[in-house]
């Protein structure tokens, strides 16, 4: 049996102790250094991991023993950490968005490239079991056609100061939405306001336009008093609900549609079918798990990861374009 | 005592068996008459009301007798029989929307003046107890600033063939943000698509900025698995959501906001307030039979209605220009 | 076509109102006299159903156009009036409990037998859809053996003065088990407790065994914060709950279960089963409705009822039996 | 400041690994030695913490280094193993039940005292802030009378072969019932049946009275489909529903009630009152990890600890009661 890999984390604040946390538990994992700014958050997981702890990620990244780097920093340092790490020949899972621009991904991507590294992108709805159902259900045709897709991702959760909603919490539901369908989309418009900080919006509500007329609508907000993870998929024969929050029910099937009928006058008769509903048993498997495994197997595997930094360049494309609709009250922008 | 006033019905399609219920249970109403273009609809009313019934509604606003008509037909026949039944003198009740444009709404009006005859506007959430709530708490800024608010309004509903989802569903958001927020809007843009039909919205998505910064947000649908009519407002202080479906908690206050707090360096620092919630008891009466009450209190003591026609003309200008945005991919046009 | 069936209704207080709305709307029926103690409580349907009203309702028995009667009048009642309606020919449904004592139960039901004339229980949970399939679904056995039963039948609702929640409540339940199981229970014990009245049970509590070691257990308060409406069958091989409260999932069958494996060394191991959860398309038609037109489709076919007076009587004899349990601090009673 | 005291922890089957990750957690406690019969079960818990491991007990109970034993073994061996924990000196936080009777409970609180060394019984829910807020609620007589309480808690969860529902799930709600009553019950009735295992029942209903006609009502199931854990507490003024499931409400304050009223005749009037619904924010500590930061607290300062060996005596005398009814289809108890 091999050796586990070496694991280093930069970035300990919100969400790295949840990837500290399950590199640690990850048999085939090592997490063996964290580093962040704040030496006193540090402390903890010193204590709990036995990790060596640096407040400089350049001294973490100069540690020749280890094998791959888990970034977790605020998004605008992604490109420069990540560069630096695969640099340093390190294997590298970067937190969603890959980078703040697309420029910065493709740079990221031909880095990776030449270097021969892993690079994977933290897109954790992508290693979500209810999220590959839905694709299934929706690639195969299950749910017929697919008509329009809204998404509701809205907390009272953490106000940030250096990104917006748009790039704070929409990459999920984007990420999630080209997942599904295998498209990009043919053109966003968004629109947002303003209330906590006079740059940064709380709130925006983005909308999508994809092939074969489908239609996608994503609300991301951090002022909102009920943490909501929704996306309701409507079909032409089926309806999906997706509610990552419901732990009984995860995705609820409706056997629901509207049907075109033929009529002598040319014009269609409508019927509405209500049926059953029907929520399969998903696996519960923690989604950041499934990510952290699957970025240690790539790395082993010398494998390409599902959402590696093509798929990440992707979402940044499509985030880049919403924020100059943002910036044109909802003008629509075609993305090439 | 006053005799009761004699109400005659136009239209008992969808709605219109609604009206007859509530009308029939009133005490100071009768309802004596009941037109429909389907004969055969018109044997149920006839046999619970022991109301005549018509085909041809000109035959019913010829009966003298009667002092006021309640019209729920297709949208677009609103002007036409509203203004047929206030030159025959009667007060008139329009389901919303009032017309399908705003020139239609302004004659009415000036119409029903000239004839000093009530009119007024179905808008039947404005005579819901739960909203009456809500404009209280926004008016008293119990809930300190409206950041913004967004409404959703879907359902596996009537799939119309002559107006979209926009003129169809959302009016009764509108009618409700209008309401609570005592403002118009100064701008809207809208974005959907057809599916059933070729020219007809199934879905809809209306952004709204209001004075002081306030975005307002409305999702209409009739091709959604689920019936969702529910509102949240989000405050500096406090955060409502209103709950249509919800038998026990209509309304939830959130004691939730978040804080700005003045810093030494030029830079304010955030808190992240969450606190209890409160669910207010909320008088149970039905909206509608509020609203028919309303009609008739006002045609008995010759008042102005709550939603009269200056109500529903304002609902169809937001429409309008809703409408226009629709057709331009969403741009933003201004209301006046 | 048959003239529509004449009935009169005695007993217009809780209840009363909801049988003559239903059969107002029958188009087979014809609600023509209502009979109350209150005549200030006949003004209403007087208005509404324009049917004759009579504060005796010995009065309205003499009336002898009238086919059919309906009473819902307080259950120590039941019997007097039944036994009246009866003498006086006409066909006759007996809100629950069919009568406070099986002696009067069979009573009622040889009368009925002499005098040729339908006697039907108003067990409406026996006419309602989502019951109908749970029985089926027991009968059939797609739910493998049925382990046990629970049923929570809660409220803040009408505290009654003349009989406990056993006797008001409770019956609803009892006739669903005996429905649906098909059989009578073994044995029956109850505990209860009295609050607002010295001597009525405000809750109670009952535990009953049928055949195949099945357990039933039933939870009957008028004391409660929030209206519950619950009953859960557990099987070996699938669960279902019901929730007559939902309106989108009145039943939900959950692929779930316990299975016994035969091992080695004597002693079985156990393997739980977590599936998928399906929630059928049950008819949305009102139980009551399909109440009222069974007993006009019984009293005009001259047909024995679903819930004919045996019915009522079996119901009777397990709340006589849980009311001897009540007396004796919870003593199991056999049911002969 | 001290040493992080060390604990020893035995037993990690299903329980033992939530105990193990909290005594981990706690700055002021070293997690050093885990004991467990299933040598492979340890490897975890080796990686992850940096344990011993033993598959004796009794070797680990010899490392004279630990101050603090933890026990999460099957309940029928609480007694020996929380014996020779004392005899060795170490305090010991056993979990619920204390012991599987009265007799082994008052002698491991009598082996404690002797030894001078803290015995803590695992109450978690005693360790639950929701819980304390019941209490301070119930206490203050903010509620008025307490009335009835009934509980619910099922799930498809561990069907245990060695102790029934009984004595696996029940001691919960009964220790929040003695907890928040802050009395004994008087007497115990309770019925079950048996399923899965001839000897252990999977399903048991408990009735308790206690002092002011106050009737408590426990349901425990390790055989339903859905995970329930509801208490609700109905009094003379409000009432309470608690449900440890729901993240956003656990729980609800409802301002109902039922008031009497004197009257002319002797007999009372009753009022409904129906009225605003309260939710309290709840502190969101884990109460696990509340209780084994209490437990360290004790042992460090010297404290009895909140659960202490009488407060599991308790539980452990009404559960003994419960048996013996359940032993005699459902015959009341008297608890001395």
């Amino acid at each position: 049996m091999l050796e586990p890999t070496r694991v280093g984390l930069i970035g300990y604040g919100y969400w790295g102790p949840n990837l500290a946390r399950n590199f640690h538990q990850l048999p085939q994992a090592n997490l063996v250094a964290i580093a962040d700014l704040d030496a006193k958050r540090l402390e903890e997981p010193a204590r709990l991991y036995h990790a060596r702890t640096y407040t400089d990620y350049r001294e973490l990244l100069a540690d020749l023993t280890l094998d791959a780097i888990a970034i977790s920093t605020p998004a605008r340092t992604h490109f420069e950490i990540a560069s630096a790490a695969l640099e340093h020949g390190k294997h590298v899972l970067v937190e969603k968005p890959l980078a703040v621009s697309s420029d910065e991904a493709r740079q990221l991507i031909a880095l990776a490239e030449r270097k021969g590294r892993v690079l994977m992108t933290g897109h954790t709805f992508e290693h979500n079991p209810a999220v590959w159902k839905m694709r299934e259900l929706v690639q195969q045709r299950a749910i017929g056609d697919v008509y329009y897709i809204y998404a509701n991702r809205v907390n009272l959760g953490r106000v940030q100061r250096d990104i917006n909603a748009l790039w704070s919490i929409a990459p999920h539901d984007i990420s999630i939405l080209l997942y599904v369908l295998g498209a990009m989309p043919l053109d966003v418009s968004a629109r947002g306001a303003t209330y906590i900080s006079e740059k940064v919006e709380d709130v925006v509500f983005v909308t999508l336009t994809f092939p074969n007329k489908i239609l996608a609508h994503v609300h991301a907000s951090w002022l909102d008093p009920s943490k909501t993870r929704q996306m309701t998929i409507v079909g032409s024969e089926k309806m999906i609900v997706y509610d990552d929050v419901d732990a009984e029910a995860k995705l609820r099937i409706y056997d629901k549609g509207v049907y075109k009928h033929g009529s002598a006058f040319g014009e269609s008769q409508l019927k509405i079918h209500s049926g059953d509903i029907y929520i399969p048993k998903i696996d519960m498997s923690e989604p950041l798990r499934n990510e952290c495994a699957h970025f240690i197997e790539c790395v082993r595997d010398n494998k390409c990861p599902r959402t590696d930094g093509e798929n990440g360049l992707r979402v940044v494309r499509v985030l880049e374009a919403a924020q100059a609709s943002l910036a044109c009250q909802g003008k629509v922008i075609r993305i090439e």
